[in-house]
């Protein structure tokens, strides 16, 4: 018992526009509990959509269709499955009157096209769609196979889903176990690295371990099936557990925790506050801070000293350092960090200079060339180098170095408030 | 002949991820003028994928993969078309030094996991990734049946698509018949406002002209089919032409043009320099202008002046003033202009204060209210008051405001170089 997504249209096929209907569905059918191993993708074409439909109801008991509902002669969902099964199509007058309603509320008069959404198989359910005039519908053409229509349009098939397949899916006696997972993330630790270290955990099968890799940042995600969430966590926490203590400061948060929500948190708990200091970042790292509403509480601001006479000017930078290190240096970084902490009388100072691409690379400095520096509470200054590659596009070294620098700051500020060597001196 | 679109992952079955891949090589496809009719999405399960191919290779010709080359047992793509053709897979020796290399040169050792990347089916010729550790596949286990296969992350598999698959496609007869697109962007003028405005051109056949609504920018698609590129442009010039007569300065540029480019682009006609200083945004400005290389030719910085203090600190805002409009207000908005534009010794200023929510709203200073400063080359100061509604995500309204701050320097900057009134007072 499994089902399988199949959206119809050509506007798919020809890149037009994104199938987030696939993606929603299947988080539907995993809230659900149903399994789900195939989706396809087929063009406004009755051979084809018969052809997909063939494959499908051999391996999959409940059949979910999005897109081909409307009025036009290619929408031809609701034909090519009538026809399939060899069903008549049927007017339904109660959906013919909504449309005229609907048409009638706007304003405007219904053209013939539409009766053509009224038409369903002989034997199907309209499944109502409050929102358009295309209805859906749910239909058993045979027995261990039901058949559910969605028209294409985002807004109007979440809203039929949830006020009325949900509830037909659960009397067919689907969620009775759902699945729920939790999105463990970390950062300074590869994929394969992380997966080794977790090693067996890999092969549970209730919760379910599984690594992905997204930029900069690696994810473990763990899902178990159970009757209901609380059934569900109590699973999972464990192994999470487990995971977090494996992982140590590599593991930065879950779910919706983000690099700066979680820097935000700690920087709370250690009642201190932040600036910034970029260059080839040119704001990115603040303007990551401060997708944090609430961030104002511990973020001050910070310079965006892309020119070297603002670094001079406006963040205390030496002159003479600059000439002699070059402004993407480890001795530059320590004194922007420091320089913004200063000028914006803030706690830590967080700063970044480097070289994003693809020009400005030498090979003594080449592209992807780095430098992050930290000045804590105390006034101690010190800076890394990364190395971030060469090849990695310009966006990439920008995102990647912001993250680095926040990074940083979360070790160091998990480090401090562990030792409990916080010093405010900037009591908010 | 046609292509079809294999996507392998068990999470987009589970809706951990939107399926942007497929857009785009649909989209490439087109351009191609290589016929697609089917995608498939597809678990990390031999069987599966086994039986996903066996309904493929009968109805089309060229297989793209997408998808399950990583290092992690659940990366089984490759296994699974070898073992479908019953193909033995082959350790190749050049493969794996490239992914030892990019190990050593990030500075981290090579996990024996990763070996599994150099493996391909015997025959198969590699498809580098300049990228990433994971190579892709050109195959053809029999004839008229080619199969690629390309890595999950888009970066990686875009940069392979275009820098070996396209030519090798070409060579393959593919791309005869082209479809070239001109994307037209616009700024201050809504989608059904522009349509009209644009009225017949909607309804031509080669080139079409076809509209689409983004955040904040509209856009009209003019494609046409020709045997090649410069057949295409002629037909697609005289029609972008007329529209963008029609336009006026709504229109601002087109394919790979952004805001931040086209700005940039002005400021180095008119030899100028640019500050900006952010409150709301945090430094999403200043991120969106030094996404263009190059940039420190003309944008020197700013302040993130996200505290109050800061404000009057760095930018001398006038306390008075603060106290008195409050932070988000026109009096403000031009102080910061001002302010960023003197202390950094530029030509302009542009300052954003705003609410971006979702708390610090009053019925007075709704969340949404947002003023953008501009300071002139003559030190003339003006701000403009937007409402960008209440129920846009704080997300939305950053980016939104940091688009209307570049469009307004755009307009601006238009105006003074057609009027020849530019009067640089900073030569780089």
């Amino acid at each position: 018992m499994s089902a399988e997504l199949i959206c119809v249209g050509t506007e798919l096929l020809l890149g037009d526009i994104l199938n987030s209907n696939a993606q929603y569905l299947a988080q539907e059918f995993a809230i659900l509990g149903i399994p789900h191993y195939y989706q396809s993708v087929v063009g406004d074409n009755i051979g084809r959509v018969h052809q997909v439909i063939d494959q499908a109801c051999q391996r999959s008991s409940i059949l979910v269709f999005t897109g081909g509902l409307g009025p036009t002669p290619d929408d031809l969902t609701t034909e090519a499955i009538a026809s399939y099964f060899n069903a008549p199509l049927i007017e339904d007058p109660d959906v013919l009157q909504d449309i005229k309603d609907k048409f009638n509320a706007m304003g405007r008069v219904m053209s013939p096209s539409n009766c053509k959404q009224a038409l369903i198989p002989q034997g199907a359910s309209v499944l109502p769609n409050p929102s358009g005039t295309a209805p859906g519908m749910i239909w058993q053409p045979r027995s261990n196979l039901t058949i559910l229509t969605f028209p294409g349009v985002p807004s109007e098939m979440k809203r039929m889903w949830q006020e009325t397949a949900v509830t037909f899916l659960k009397q067919l006696g689907w969620g009775q176990e759902i699945i729920y997972s939790r999105l463990m993330k970390f950062r300074g630790i590869g994929e394969s690295a992380l997966a080794e270290k977790v090693g067996d955990l890999l092969n549970l099968s209730n919760p379910t371990v599984a690594p992905y890799a997204s930029l900069g940042e690696v994810k473990l995600r763990v899902s178990a099936k159970a009757p209901d969430e609380t059934a569900a966590l109590a699973l999972i926490e464990p192994i999470a557990l487990k995971i977090q203590e494996i992982a140590g400061l590599d593991y930065f948060g879950s779910d919706k925790d983000t690099l700066a929500s979680v820097v935000g948190q700690l920087l709370r708990e250690a009642k201190q506050t932040l600036s910034v200091a970029e260059s080839c970042t040119g704001g990115g790292l603040g303007e990551m801070i401060t997708t944090i509403s609430g961030s104002s509480d511990y973020f001050y601001g910070g310079v965006i000293s892309y020119d070297n006479r603002v670094k001079v000017a406006l963040l205390d930078v030496n002159q003479q350092d600059l000439e002699q290190f070059g402004a993407v240096s480890h001795t530059v970084a320590q004194q922007m960090a420091l320089g913004v902490k200063n000028k914006l009388k803030t706690d830590w100072g967080i700063s970044i200079t480097g070289i994003a691409g693809p020009g400005g690379g030498s090979e003594e400095k080449p592209v992807g060339l780095v430098y992050i520096g930290w000045a804590t509470p105390e006034s101690t200054t010190f800076a890394s180098e990364y190395r971030l590659g060469q090849n990695r596009e310009r966006e990439t070294i920008r995102y990647i170095s912001a993250c680095l620098a926040l990074d940083g700051l979360r070790r160091l500020l998990i480090e401090k408030l562990e030792k409990n060597v916080i010093n405010s001196t900037l009591l908010l």
